[in-house]
């Protein structure tokens, strides 16, 4: 057979602000691979099934002189994220021809990879689609549960506000809180994700852009939790002024949880000036990154969560928000 | 016998930022108490021995429409704080005279309390001065010790980062976090206060009004725990950038105890632009006060504290920076 065109998304370019298809990232069609005789020297074939499309890219889209927990892509090299693929060909006894498997997968439509060290796999649920798993049932979802489970203490009764709700992340936390007996205030940037956020029990959903979250807050606050999947968008001023909205809202005890990946810089011009209201208040207030908590929750997550979502109790909207590359039927 | 005077500080007027002795408050000598004669309808005459000063009080030196979680001083009264008094004259069976008593004590000669509500009795003990009981073995005392066991998890190799560390939350919360084995970086305002604070055990001590704090910090941290007894200052630029420089210089899973009392205003230009860092490095930052904790920890205190620093085990500069008003000798 013919060797077969091996579509890659390429980190090109360091962006100035924002990244630029085409120019900062460009899609290149130049390489070639010969699926049936590539040498696999051990390790196995991969066909790309699914990729995610994070926040978090930005942060990787730099130089490797500036410092962060997590590597830079590598300018030149194809990006790469949480996906899906099935294995094609194997010159490992474990990695069977078949076999699904999730993790760091480079943005290319086959890669051979050496051995399973950032992949797991996977089982196919018949209803669902593998862009779940990248969502719902995937790093978003997983930063919802284990976030849920480590830090919210949550009880029935108390109130949440939860930012980006119709995010993948956010819309999975929702649903969490509802299931748990809570109140929940819900925001998002249109119309449409408010309606989402309803449908998916948000008691309060509203347009951050049209609605002033401080007048919401106060009316229907205080609140017990806060839930801020966009944590990194801090020097956005929008961000800024949300956590500030919340903080003045915060109920004795509250507990805020910040998630989300994180930019690389923070340029904004304006900080967060009311953090006596941490004290005041005695709020705890924690970083939350998936990863800390794999050890501690994932098996207990893919156990629960996707038949969860196959069986219809959650997954309205648990997707909604999330960008995904379908990159080949499976 | 004739009337005594009953000298008094009186809160006369708001101040417009920063409290004028002889203005915002003034030490009036005009009342009188017939010390023997007064009825006392149930209640109890106490004596003022001493009375602590605290930043605290410019929150409280505000009109009562502004909120905040403790009530405002009231104007044309006498201020009040932490003290320690000796009962005169009792209608009370239960508050013997020549009882010592602690708790919040108006700024006055003397005071009738019509009942132990605010109060707590003490015992005096021989080697230790009434100043004693409203600084390390008081308020102050209390907010580094419970704030110690309470959130600090402070493990033994960690490295703890303590502002304000001659003062008498951080002096104490010095020497904690040195009997538990951590290394101890300590900041001041004044080369006295280094000195003090390299006396009680500080591994680094420095004065941030001629070295600079990130300086330090990067090359003596990562920290584990930051103590920030005032916390309260973010409007003061310094306090801003000391919590950004240790926020930058956190450790994975790092504590930031966020304690002190707070202004009731926040009207600095800065706020803290890289809370990205909580996430970043999965920090947790937690407001500490004091009466938060007192009944999981008050008895536990006194049973520990006075003696300790009876002993001569830790009272070096406990109470150093510490402000007290002696009214009387006991």
């Amino acid at each position: 057979m013919a060797p077969a065109t091996n579509g890659r998304v390429i980190f090109a370019k360091v962006p100035k602000d924002f990244p630029v298809p085409g120019e900062t990232t460009v899609y290149d069609t130049t390489q070639t691979i010969d699926i049936d005789g590539v040498p696999l020297s051990g390790g196995f074939l991969v066909k790309t099934l699914v990729l995610s499309v994070d926040p978090y890219f930005r942060g990787k889209m730099r130089t490797p002189e500036k410092k962060s927990y997590f590597p830079p892509f590598t300018l030149g090299e194809p990006i790469e994220s949480h996906g899906v693929g099935v294995v094609l060909r194997t010159d490992n006894a474990e990695v069977a021809v078949g076999k699904y498997v999730y993790g760091m997968i480079p943005h290319q439509e086959y890669s051979i990879f050496p051995n399973m060290q950032r992949l797991n796999f996977i089982e196919k649920n018949p209803k669902l689609p593998w862009t779940v798993f990248v969502g719902a049932a995937g790093m978003p979802g997983q930063t919802s549960y284990y976030g849920w489970k480590e830090l919210s203490q949550a009880k029935k009764g108390e109130t949440a506000f939860i930012t980006a709700g119709a995010g993948p992340v956010g819309s999975m936390v929702i649903q969490l809180a509802k299931r748990d007996g809570l109140k929940v205030i819900a925001s998002a940037g249109s119309d449409e994700k408010v309606e989402l956020m309803k449908q998916i029990g948000a008691d309060v959903a509203f347009n951050y852009k049209t609605t002033n979250t401080r007048e919401v807050l106060e009316r229907e606050g205080p609140i017990d939790m806060q839930i801020h999947p966009k944590g990194c968008r801090y020097w956005d001023n929008v961000g800024g002024e949300i956590l500030e909205a919340a903080l003045d809202n915060a109920n004795t005890y509250g507990r805020f949880i910040e998630c989300g990946m994180i930019s690389g810089y923070n340029t904004g011009p304006k900080g967060i000036k009311n953090l006596n209201q941490i004290i005041q208040k005695s709020v705890t207030m924690t970083g939350l990154l998936v990863f800390r908590f794999h050890d501690k929750y994932e098996k207990e997550f893919y156990e629960v969560v996707p038949a969860a979502l196959a069986s219809g109790g959650a997954e309205k909207g648990s997707n909604t928000g999330k960008a995904v590359v379908i990159v080949a039927e499976d």
